[in-house]
């Protein structure tokens, strides 16, 4: 076992996650906590290589399977390399999607068998599971609609799994709720049409909490 | 089930198997027969993309879980979109490495648990075994040697599998001597310091006997 603790963020695109992994670490960084903010796929060169063929809009024909295998590739990478390091070294370790993505998108958005994807991603993880998942739950049409409005915004093409439609982001938000009850002691369902800030401070007094009952003593920001 | 007939050919770097393969198709295609050459990793678009990673030389710090999920991934695509919808249709399927290679270089060379690299060749091939599988034997220092003068002689660099050293293709070659042991049924092992030609009557024999065995009546070369 290890020292530290990790955090995942997981949700749909366009719930918001991203923004609120960024935050988590600023705000621990700036209290003065050992902290590493990292992403899948990608957190490595490797896994960056592996994120670009994902997302490929030229991959279009790309098998279930073919995707698990490379969001396990570059996950495996990932711990490997990063972030077992870095809670073996006592660090709290903030990841933008994990190991639950695969369940929630290849599982329940591309219909794989649970069991299949349970199996690789335990193989893939190390048997490395978060402490904490912050799931930020959207409506899918309302994270797609933001996902376009950043499309036109940032003027870049959406990629392979974005151009996916209304119902495969269903069925990826049933993953998701599946495994907060499946794994409740882990799991916290935020609802993502809350404000930035609004989520910031729930998802702070919940990682206080945590810190307090391990290893971080301070009582970091609402002591 | 289906109707072709599926053919590997392994051996370590420099065994002389992509020369044979290549000579199968030519005599087998000339005699009219519907055949299919193919490699692995490779074989598809997204495959390509893959091998290119696994040869990359930038990433000598590869895993070997994420060595073994990245053939997985050709693999998965290779099987799903050209392997298995061949073999539906009744052809002759030709392959330059196919799963035995990851019990060889991931489980053996790499040393993960075979019992993991199995399950994901499992996995990742859908149940698709080859009939017969060319097992090209030389002694890994005379392979290197060919590889060697290859790499000279083409003026192309080593990439990041070719360089690994003599103890490593040891050990891929005993790896590939324990499947022949187990699956005797379909392993043919043939002395890779024969030359091309005597090879290739061995070689030509033993797929005559499979055919004529088969749906493929017309007695072949040696009738």
């Amino acid at each position: 076992m290890y020292d530290g603790v990790f955090i995942t963020f997981e949700g749909i695109e366009g719930a918001g996650k991203s923004t609120q992994a960024k935050i988590l670490f600023q705000t621990l960084s700036e209290e003065g906590l050992p902290c590493l903010l990292t992403n899948e796929p990608g957190g490595t060169p490797i896994g960056n290589a592996i994120r670009e063929m994902l997302g490929n809009t030229g991959f279009k024909d790309m098998a279930p399977l073919t995707e698990l295998f490379l969001f396990s590739a570059s996950r495996a990478q990932h711990v490997e390399s990063i972030i077992r390091p870095s809670l073996e070294e006592g660090k709290i370790v903030i990841c933008d999607r994990f190991a639950d993505a695969s369940i929630a998108y290849q599982g329940f958005g591309r219909k794989l068998p649970l069991t299949l994807v349970q199996d690789t991603n335990e193989k893939a993880s190390w048997n490395v599971k978060p402490d904490i998942t912050f799931f930020l739950d959207v409506e899918p049409a309302k994270g797609l609609t933001r996902i376009q409005n950043r499309i036109i915004e940032l003027e870049v093409p959406a990629d392979r799994i974005e151009k996916e439609n209304l119902e495969f982001f269903e069925r990826v938000r049933e993953g998701y709720l599946y495994l907060s009850r499946e794994e409740p002691h882990r799991y916290r369902v935020l609802d993502g049409s809350l404000g930035v800030d609004d989520l910031k401070k729930i998802i702070l007094e919940s990682v206080n909490k945590e810190l307090t009952k391990r290893k971080f003593r301070k009582n970091l920001l609402f002591g």
